[in-house]
């Protein structure tokens, strides 16, 4: 039985452990109702798989519609109709079973109907498992920009079962497999080793439990993002631009594959400006290169992302702060980057 | 000078204080942007008294349009807009200057922009300041129910300032005074007493200061509704409903003249089922006719509000719960009340 990982005030909790620990709430907590929020692929490919470790469960299901450009307010206020027109109210329970569009948007909802209301997240995808429903952020996009809207609010229990996995293509699996990387790169130079001389990738148990490990640990350190948490922001600061950038187009990436570019053009910028190492440079744009492929950047592109950083959540007096590494697992925080040099790095990615 | 009333994590500060105690968090935050939001009132005749207290003030002006039927989803996208077009970020403080729809709907925008940014609320209504701006409570309207939509989020500093009243027509202050009669029928005989011989509103510093004393108090006990803050609901259960009945009709009403009805008819519910005096349910009936006046309502219309009393955000499991008073000062909590008895109470309050 793999051991829990307890976070702020609730649990991370695996397979049957996790569902046994939500039907004790449940129990508990005498809920007047019971929601479960699915997207038309987990309402397909997971609800079943929910389901079988209830016995009797009388739940109402509420379905979104599955895609980072449906993670916005519209969405929502179909989810609080819903809720609201099927008798729920401030002593029900929220379920999210899906990716991160539906536990990032599905808490949002939970955390602002009636001022908030119970929710549980599981999470479906391995991007969601390792990241999205860790941390207690919840958010939808608002304009081109992405998590503008949003709050802190904890479930009461994350359940994370790997065999929702099997549900997901390779594409899917690898978009999750970028902030494993990740969190390998900010945080532990023993499970980046494992990874970083791999041609595929590995994802099993004991990879899942040290990558929310991680992550956890960050964010129990600093829930509110002052210091130590912002270090998970790796390659984000250039990869949401990216992402959002192309949200609309032909090219529209994964958020792993645009996290995959930003870690490398971060890398770079790292090595430019932190010491970090030149071997570790190239290991590492190898590695996710070899993975992710190559996405083509014309110079006007460049233009229009660096444009959209200004925007980034992280931001704070019109400044543009990234986090970049010293080596393997050591973050520095903060760092002030010009638009040449940011320039520069897109060139090193495209070479 | 008044003495701060200390709230969760705020300050309830008044006047000079309270502006004096604004100047250090400017100054001690280094906030990137500050923002003021207004609404058409607020802006013509309290913006220049608020910016009278300050010698130099970079800020920026947001407004919303006043009036409950404002208070809408569609006020917060503006408002999340204007404040990410003006280059605000995580680090920025917005005010809110003015009535319970700005206090309510601002605390809610900056409860979710960026996923929480700082906030002050001046109210510059009776209402507003003896109740909105305590409690923490951020809300909007969603469909025909009032606040269904909303987060508990503490500002910084609730400024209260007595010389906003001076704006505010006599329709506008009766609205506020329904409320400092309720903190005193919930909370403190002596208020009471001091209050409902009078065939006048009394409205001075001291009656303003104990008002939200009485509140805030039930607020530290409870923050989240558990028990003792319910109180402040007595009234509120049927007020509500007819507030939001009458909300595009003809008949409009004020908060306050919603209240006072609903404050009536629970009163004769507390005379039926917890022995409150008679004596004091004429009093208490005709203080509040002789301040509010009358209205009529047909059957139909007692129908309709007694089938929007099912949405009512305090209830759960499908129960109607209402807070009744054994006697002045003693509230009771969770009453079940049948439809009939009701029916009854309206004839009381119509008789």
């Amino acid at each position: 039985m793999i051991k829990d990982i307890i976070s702020n005030n609730y649990p991370i909790s695996f397979k049957n452990k996790g569902y046994d620990f939500l039907k004790d709430i449940i129990k508990k907590n005498n809920y007047s109702k019971l929601f479960i929020h699915v997207d038309e692929n987990t309402n397909k490919y997971c609800l079943n798989h929910f389901l079988k470790h209830f016995d009797i469960l009388k739940i109402i299901k509420i379905e979104s519609i599955s895609g980072e450009e449906n993670k916005n307010i519209k969405s929502c206020l179909k989810l609080w109709k819903l809720i609201s027109d099927k008798g729920g109210d401030r002593r029900s329970l929220l379920i999210n079973l899906g990716g991160g569009v539906i536990t990032d948007m599905g808490g949002f909802v939970a955390s602002t109907f009636k001022r908030g209301i119970d929710y549980v997240n599981i999470p479906t995808t391995l991007l969601s498992m390792v990241d999205a429903s860790v941390g207690s952020k919840t958010g939808i996009d608002f304009g081109v920009l992405k998590n503008q809207i949003g709050t802190f609010y904890d479930p009461k229990v994350v359940i994370i079962d790997p065999d929702y996995l099997d549900t997901l293509n390779e594409k899917e699996k690898l978009s999750g497999y970028a902030e494993v990387f990740k969190h390998s790169l900010i945080c532990n130079k023993h499970v980046y080793n494992q990874l970083i001389g791999l041609n595929k990738i590995l994802i099993d148990y004991k990879i899942i439990h040290d990558s929310i490990t991680i992550k956890n640990n960050l964010v129990l350190k600093d829930k509110f993002e002052k210091k130590e948490r912002k270090a998970l922001n790796f390659g984000h600061t250039l990869g949401h631009a990216i992402e959002s950038f192309l949200l609309d187009s032909k090219k529209k990436l994964t958020h792993g594959e645009a996290i995959a570019i930003g870690m490398i053009l971060a890398t770079f910028l790292s090595h430019k400006l932190c010491n970090f190492s030149r071997k570790n440079l190239e290991l590492i744009k190898t590695h996710l290169k070899g993975l992710f492929g190559n996405i083509h950047f014309e110079s006007k592109e460049i233009e229009k992302i660096i444009e959209l950083l200004k925007h980034d959540k992280k931001n704070s007096h019109g400044k543009v702060n990234f986090i970049l590494l010293k080596e393997i697992g050591e973050p520095v925080y903060d760092v002030e980057i010009s638009k040449d040099l940011i320039i520069e790095s897109f060139d090193y990615y495209l070479s």
